[in-house]
This record gives structure tokens, sequence and C-alpha cells, in this order.
């Protein structure tokens, strides 16, 4: 049985990002898997890794919580909105803070490689947009599933990462929310 | 005679963007130019919008000043590490909260197009790198570089947008470093 985790990095509850969430814990309680859940805004933790890597900051009880249920999981569904190319800042805090040399990743001695501590697990990174998913590829260069697929999850040995865009959300209608979270429920009963 | 305005973004004051920004500064203010600088780990804000989009979050005295600079600058050079493919949470946080609509875009009503509204600046992002600059660019999509380059700095208007890798930084010894020091120097004595 598949061990679900589902990181939620939106700020805003009344988000529709929470309604995804929620709509693909259904559809993953549904089939029966284990499922987890993370929500960054719930969290109490400072997204400032003030001393950046020179020195380490103790983390917040709710950060090695959350820790604990990256470790348990097989399976990692990232849901967040695209803001400036990136995510939120709290949620890219949440990763500042807690994806630390020694704990994700470690750097070899005297080499550029590195050794890959997340590896064995997969992700699904489900995000929201405000413009066509094609011309935030093909115009910005999707930065934000860059940043997260490739220099996070990958960097740390997650693979593969599968990548949903769901939008354009502000001119969007009930009838096409409701469609969207039929998607995302059939994503979470198939644990995509 | 041109407005600088360096934008720090790093976190930590021991950090080498500290020493990277205040040698642009020297050069800058050699040639004479009017330099102003924001030093984001210094200012007093929330760096989590946590309304999103929904709802306005009032801005702090910090924020506000900073709003000023921007707005009084022709040239915007911002100095930030990398992590994790972007930038450190608290300065993708300086963005979310205040680069709103209204103030740097604007939607245009029934459209999917915007009025960029920072045109006529122009900026130069000068990023420190613990990997090589062609190996960011090609292993990764260097999504940082996308975020702010064309998500953020470009979606408002700003153009042309330099960009300088500086790097690598972790196996870097006192030589290397002061080399590179010169050569922000001379960014900022030709306001580059």
């Amino acid at each position: 049985m598949k061990n679900i985790l589902i990181i939620n990095g939106h700020p805003n509850p009344d988000s529709f990002n929470f309604a995804i969430a929620e709509s693909y814990k259904k559809g993953a309680d549904a089939s029966g898997a284990q499922v987890e859940t993370i929500t960054i805004a719930d969290l109490n933790f400072n997204p400032n890794l003030k001393f950046g890597y020179q020195k380490r900051t103790e983390l917040e009880p709710d950060l090695l919580e959350s820790w604990e249920k990256i470790k348990r999981a097989d399976h990692l569904v990232w849901i967040h909105p695209v803001w400036w190319g990136g995510l939120p800042a709290v949620a890219k805090g949440f990763i500042d803070r807690l994806f630390l040399p020694g704990m994700a990743f470690q750097y070899r001695e005297n080499s550029v490689w590195w050794d890959k501590l997340l590896k064995g697990k997969t992700a699904h990174i489900i995000t929201t947009l405000d413009q066509p998913g094609w011309f935030y590829r093909l115009s910005f260069g999707r930065p934000s599933v860059n940043q997260l697929k490739k220099s996070t999850l990958g960097f740390c040995g997650v693979k593969p990462v599968k990548v949903s865009y769901i939008g354009i959300i502000k001119n969007s209608d009930e009838n096409q929310r409701k469609k969207w979270l039929e998607k995302v429920y059939n994503f979470g009963v198939r644990n995509k």
C-alpha cells in the first residue's frame, strides 16, 4: 500500500488550492492508500533561513514533524499556486528551512557531486496558474516547475516527478472548477 | 545621472552577497551615480502574502519605503544566492508582498493581457551559485533567473535585464573572491 503525502503550499485557506488538496485526499482515501497531509499555512515556523548555510538554525517542532512525514512517504503531492514564477514565499521557506544538507542531500568531500538522500520516492506537482500552461512554458520557461521538479526534488533523488497545470484560475467559473476537482480526485484514486 | 537601486536579497549579513553589494555600491558611488540600497534582511515585514490575491494585506512602512525607492530607480541591481533554484524565501516574500496588482502591473478587464507598470527601468541580476553557471542553465533550466528576469521583472516591463553568475562559491579561495569583488566593482563603475 502506498504512503501518500499531500503538501499544500498555499497560504490562504479560502483559496482554490485548498479545494484541490481536499479533493485529492478524498480520491486517495477512496483508493485505500495511507494518506498524510502537510498544510504549510497551518505550520508554526520561520520561513527565513536567516544564517543561510553558514550556521544551523534550530528546527521548530512543526518542521521536525513534517520531515518525519516526508521520510515516511512513497509519493509526495505538491499543491501550490505560481506566484511570480515561483512558489509562495512561505512554501519556499518550508523548503529552505527543511531541505538541509545531511537531511535531503549531502555534498561529497572535495567534489562537485552529492548524494541524493530522498531516493526511492516519486512526486506529482499540481500547480495553479493565471495563464495557460503552454504560455508559462514558452514565454517564461516554467521556472516554478524547474525549481521544484529539477532543482529541488530531482536534486534530492525524487523521480519521476509528474506535473499538472490547472488554470486559468482567475477567469474560471464554477462548472470549470468542478471539472478540475474531479480530475484531481481521479489523480488521488489512481495514486498519481 | 542614473539613479541606481541595489536590492540585496541574502538573509545573512556574514554572507559573500553582502560583500558583493558593498563592492557594487563603491563602484557606483565612484562613478557619481545616485545610489540607494534595500537590504531585505534589515526590513521589518512579513514575507507571507497570507490572503494571496483575494484580500489586500496592509503594507508595512519598510515596504512602502522600499516601493518609493523602486519607483525612483532607473536601474535595479538584484543580488541574491540561488537556493533550491530560486530566491531565498525572504527575498521571494519581498516580491510577493510588494509587487502587487495596481503597483507593479495591472490586468486588463476581460483580457489575458496586462499593463506593465515598471516600464523604462533596466536591471542586472547578480546571483551567487554553488554550481557552474552553464550547469545551472543546462541541467536545471536556470529557474531563479527565469523567475526573476522573465516572470517578475519582464512581466512588469523592466528590460533589458542583464544576468551575471558568480560561483562556485563554496570551493572558492580569498584570491578568487577578490577577483569577483573587483568585477562587481567595475559593474558599479559602469552603472551596469
